[in-house]
């Protein structure tokens, strides 16, 4: 059982506080109720209460709980078949026709029971988990109808109750085009707009609305359908943007002041510079850039420059990026995209906060949630560098030790 | 406790015989004093023996241990920051003059002591079991003097003796010039096959030879001089060969009946050839052309023609792959280098038995060794296609399930 006060002395902490890491050496941070109460050097901490249970860090590395910002972590089927085909010479044309592709993991997923989805999830779930994330989002987008996205959001909410970890919920109707309203997306989008999206945002099953747009997804236009809708109903927007061309998706987006665009290959300066007026993080996936052997970068120069500020997410989901490791993103992150360490560590911490609208967790400050990593590191550059070996020594969800 | 006779019944058998995974479905595998005593169908299995653990393995598959053919595990010293440094902008000649790269470690590892080196490496190990792996080669390389060589491979039989787990080794003194050599490499060449060489293999602590040979590293000449004394003591040989150009080494290799050659991304046709006929083991390795962004493949479409066979392995190492998972391996095998789930499996159980010269293991036999892994999914271009997820549900080494 944890205590009601926690005690973890002798850390090096990564605060997240200003630019870069924010180091503190030596340092204490206490835990009360499930909020961190102090951050700060040894000889102004508050002094313990008599039930207080005291973690001796040994001059460990302590972090905010990493967060996993943009997720399919809900779906059914397996696509191994598909991807070993594809490797034998198969098109992708071939396997479409034949009824692949995200056509397959959309009937599986309609087959599937609520209970069933939440099963297959647990795994992918606990994977995350057991390289620290605390705080994950997981999208709808494989059901396309209200009854079949409503169970992916519903199985998101009973992963988040059976297991010590966050979720926030992304509703993506918008994701694909079911076959029942081939070639004829308008009148998709009008039932998104009319039905699914206020029913389920009735229900509480959303915290937040996305949308994929792009030449084979949704138009800007459609896509703007679907954000006024979330407007009027008081959800936050997200956008899957600029991933395979130049869509002008991420200043549309923008003018919705959207927690975040994803993906953003192709984001040219004049989306960059919408997204650094609304405050938008810029949420980079190099999973899906590896697996789909992406070459073009997407514009971590202009980012930089407008400091609009990045996140790093798997992106996890059985076509693009079945690659169920956020730490793996941080490798990839620096390796592929020549993301700092630094810039890394925010991208799944405060960063990632930020893409979700969550102003309680991210950092390791007074009064935020103490999700909380103890890693067996000194120097937090080496959660970047070095990828497989197991060095989370501690985790805690909400002050609870898990 | 794990008994004498095991009978694991009920999967799907990867077998590896003949080309492909060489599949067995609703099998049993028995296992007796360590070794596989029988595999095929329940109706001709032996007679289970009063005293005997059988195990229902509910339809999953189960494939040979796995074998990681190529890994510099045991080294001291992170290059985390160096790599910091490279991400805000520094060159790697200035972090070279600094004294950092493979310099820095070598001297840290020179001034580790033999069970500090086992203590480093332990969790790197523990991160390759805990994906199920049962063999693992392991270099010497970052001493390069008679006693840091000694005490790096000293070191790793530690590792083999304190985990279930067996461990090849591989006397790699020919991978860098050391400084107290600088500008004399034939010097350096001289102390390795007049004394390095003759006395760890006389103190059983090599069981092969290694070189690197690279315009940046050994001519083939010197090269040639570390096979040539190999031979003379009786130990087989392997070869880093054409990772950055070509030097012809993999012919060199060859002539030596070299049990592989390892990296290859600049080999040509004639060294394919040479390869072929020597029965020589391309040993591919997708980390390190992954951390290098190297963008020259190997020549899969003539390894294949040649039907040469290849093995995948981490090349774990602190410098170009600092990536301690196997499982990682085959993803990127197939997603980078375009093999099959079939080649990637192959290359992680029989055809790495091959690169390390042990024709006991790397294929689910009668007669073999009971290194065997049960995961929980029944095809096995799951293992390729999906990275993250815990699949591993039971292992065996030498039939001791750990
Ligand atoms: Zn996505
Ligand atoms: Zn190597």
């Amino acid at each position: 059982m944890t205590l009601a006060h926690q005690r973890i002395k002798n850390v090096t902490v990564a605060t997240l506080e200003g630019e870069g890491y924010g180091l503190l050496h030596d340092a204490v941070v206490c835990i009360e109720d499930g909020s961190i109460s102090y951050v700060g050097n040894a000889s102004n901490a508050p002094t313990a209460p008599a039930e207080c249970d005291v973690i001796d860090g040994q001059g460990k590395l302590l972090t905010p709980g990493l967060i996993d910002c943009h997720t399919h972590l809900v779906w059914a089927g397996s696509r191994a078949d598909e991807f070993a085909r594809r490797l034998h010479g198969v098109s992708y044309a071939e396997i479409a026709a034949q009824g692949g592709g995200i056509a397959a993991t959309v009937r599986a997923t309609r087959a599937a029971s609520e209970a069933e989805l939440v099963e297959l999830a647990t795994p992918r779930l606990a994977a995350l988990m057991a390289e620290g994330v605390t705080t994950v989002e997981i999208k709808s987008g494989y059901g396309l109808s209200l009854a079949d996205e409503r169970k992916q959001l519903r199985a998101a909410r009973q992963l988040a109750s059976a297991h010590p970890v966050s979720v926030q919920t992304t509703l993506l109707a918008a994701h694909a085009l079911p076959p029942e309203f081939k070639d004829n997306a308008d009148a998709y989008i009008d039932l998104v707009v009319d039905e699914i999206l206020p029913t389920l945002a009735g229900e509480g099953l959303a915290d937040a609305v996305d949308a994929f747009c792009e030449s084979v997804g949704f138009s800007p236009a459609q896509t703007e359908r679907v954000f006024a809708k979330a407007q009027e109903l008081g959800l936050p927007v997200k956008l899957h943007a600029e991933q395979l061309s130049n869509q002008n998706g991420s200043a549309l987006a923008a003018r919705y002041q959207a927690l975040s665009c994803d993906h953003l290959e192709h984001l040219d300066e004049a989306g960059v510079q919408a997204m650094a007026n609304s405050g938008t993080v810029a949420v980079l996936l190099p999973g899906a850039f590896y697996f789909l052997r992406d070459t073009k970068l997407p514009p971590l120069a202009l980012l930089r420059e407008y400091q609009v500020p990045m996140a790093l997410a798997t992106d996890a989901n059985p076509g693009t990026s079945p690659i169920l490791s956020l730490q793996l993103m941080l490798q990839m992150g620096a390796t592929l995209f020549r993301m700092t360490p630094e810039e890394c560590l925010r991208g799944v911490t405060c960063n990632a906060a930020t893409a979700l609208g969550l102003t309680d967790r991210g950092r390791v400050r007074e009064g935020l949630r103490a999700d909380l990593c103890l890693w067996d590191c000194q120097d937090p550059a080496e959660l970047t560098y070095q990828f497989g070996t197991q060095r989370l020594a501690a985790c805690w969800h909400q002050g609870v030790r898990r």
